[in-house]
């Protein structure tokens, strides 16, 4: 009877009962007319603003999985790591829809916990439901398609860096990836929580560093590191049509404890081609490098390297020694051995 | 070295070039300002509007198989079921969103016919691509999102009907399910082409005449059919609170060459239970059933009932007996027999 009480119908009914409380909220009220239950939602738009569009595949044995990540972290994560686009705009989220594949085994306790990890991202980013899809599938699907808004051209593109700005990225690189071999060398589906792995189970997107930025007009260029900087960073110089110096002592890695890191660790592979941390890349003209500041809540804001006008990318290393910086980091139809 | 060169950012170029000449066309410039390449989209909303914002799932094995359906009808109809509920609302399509899982063996013929159909769909629809996310799947796994945009106040609900408006539907309904079976039934993965089957692979969203409804003010509620009448009525009666009386002899049905239907044909079956027909359901007040044309650009539109104020939905056969109209139609949660 379990599957029979199940039908697609109740199922969207629960989660627009989970989330109610998060719509009827006054700031999310004002702005989304309709939610889950019609056709489709409906959005009243800010005046002079542009809206955001951004959706993130979140898919079992892809990008999580089900015996290693807690349900209600998948839920934080689904979410989080879209509203990350918003972030790298500089924009202000104001709703997502949730796309939903899964199991009739699922439906019940795995459901109840991913609704409560997808609530609690979706309160503390305020950004509320507006409406989804939900089928029975073998594996678990999701997809997250989050709506944002930004002031008319004031939206960070990857495409505005210019030669001679200064490369800033936020928090550390590669904590996230570490994060994930401790959880995958764990027993058992919980692991010990500590930073690292909080770092990959429920990352914090940075929007209110984002938002920052687009309100002091500081950064020519943005993105977020999601699949690893040099996966990212060549995205960011050929939007521009630029390239990048990028000094390997300043980049912020890891920081494992001295004097005996943990086997199989390197802190500047992972900060190169770890995937997952949701940092933000950013460049900054020469003139207003000091109007930065060292952090940004508690974050750091850390200069490892500049722009150039020669399309190359370029990592110098701490002897001085150049290499050609080529992408290592997540990408799903790259062979890896 | 196939899987080599199709990297993520490679399948990604494929696809916005596919879509250029969409997105270059004059109304889509207007308002899209950014499209694929960046952390998201930006789009202008029209003033006085509100944005519409829908998702549909296409997955295969659930919604179609590899081996049946042609690579370009996957295409289509997976854009043109997510705007089947931009119609439903009354509303315009702006752009889409598209989230592609793939096999490696399907990223090159295979995505290229798929691109095509999408393409032909998105053209005729005048609803560009904005953006999307893509990654590496052994199952082909689909997600489109929709944005459209309607006058504000002006979105076509279910929850608007009263008791005494006459139901209508538009098209014939069982026409899509019917048009599956002569597909499963058929030899090798491309069935002759016959009006059925088209409506099964080729369906059309009636935006044109969800449209004209919003313009004329004429229908107080609205949905589209995609899980069949005995699934959908229900929805827009439980919105609406209120109850329906549909006459079995008025359902626009499958018409079958008389005197000898194939064998296993049921026209009130496949027009109760039968899904993705995507055709329109809206309600009309009495005073106005008269504004009501019979056809609409070729589409005919068949008042098959009556809403009531008691939360009943009776179904009044031929010779005049009730009896109550059970949910039959497409649910992926309920067991089948």
């Amino acid at each position: 009877m379990k599957i029979g009480r199940s039908t697609a119908d109740s199922i969207l009914r629960k989660i627009a009962a989970r989330f109610k409380s998060v719509a009827d909220n006054k700031t999310a009220a004002r702005s989304l007319i309709l939610g889950v239950g019609d056709d489709a939602a409906l959005l009243q738009p800010r005046a002079r603003h542009l809206t955001i569009l951004t959706c993130d595949w979140f898919l079992e044995g892809t990008h999580f999985l089900r015996d290693k990540h807690p349900p209600d972290s998948v839920g934080w994560k689904a979410l989080a790591r879209a509203l990350s686009d918003v972030a790298a705009m500089g924009g202000v989220p104001r709703c997502f829809l949730l796309s939903l594949a899964l199991p009739s085994s699922c439906t019940g306790h795995w459901l109840d916990r991913f609704l409560l990890g997808l609530r609690r991202a979706s309160r503390e980013f305020r950004c509320p439901l507006a409406g989804g899809d939900t089928t029975r599938r073998n594996e678990i699907l999701i997809n997250v398609m989050v709506v944002g808004e930004i002031r008319r051209g004031r939206a960070l593109l990857r495409s505005g860096a210019r030669p001679g700005d200064f490369l800033f990225v936020s928090g550390r690189l590669g904590e996230a990836e570490w994060g994930l071999r401790l959880l995958r060398r764990g027993k058992g589906p919980v692991p010990p929580r500590n930073a690292l792995t909080g770092k990959h189970l429920y990352p914090r997107p940075h929007l209110e560093l984002g938002q920052w930025l687009e309100n002091t007009r500081l950064a020519t260029a943005m993105m977020d590191i999601s699949d690893g900087l040099s996966s990212d960073l060549p995205r960011l110089c050929a939007a521009s049509s630029v390239g990048a110096r990028v000094e390997v002592a300043r980049i912020p890695a890891v920081q494992f404890p001295a004097p005996h890191p943990p086997a199989g660790a390197d802190a500047l592979r992972l900060a190169l081609h770890g995937g997952d941390d949701y940092e933000l890349l950013f460049t900054i003209p020469p003139h207003r490098k000091s109007l930065v500041p060292d952090s940004f809540r508690g974050v750091p804001l850390t200069p490892i390297g500049i722009i150039t006008s020669k399309k190359r990318i370029v990592l110098v290393g701490e002897n001085g020694r150049e290499r050609s910086l080529l992408p290592g980091g997540w990408d799903p139809f790259r062979m890896r051995s």
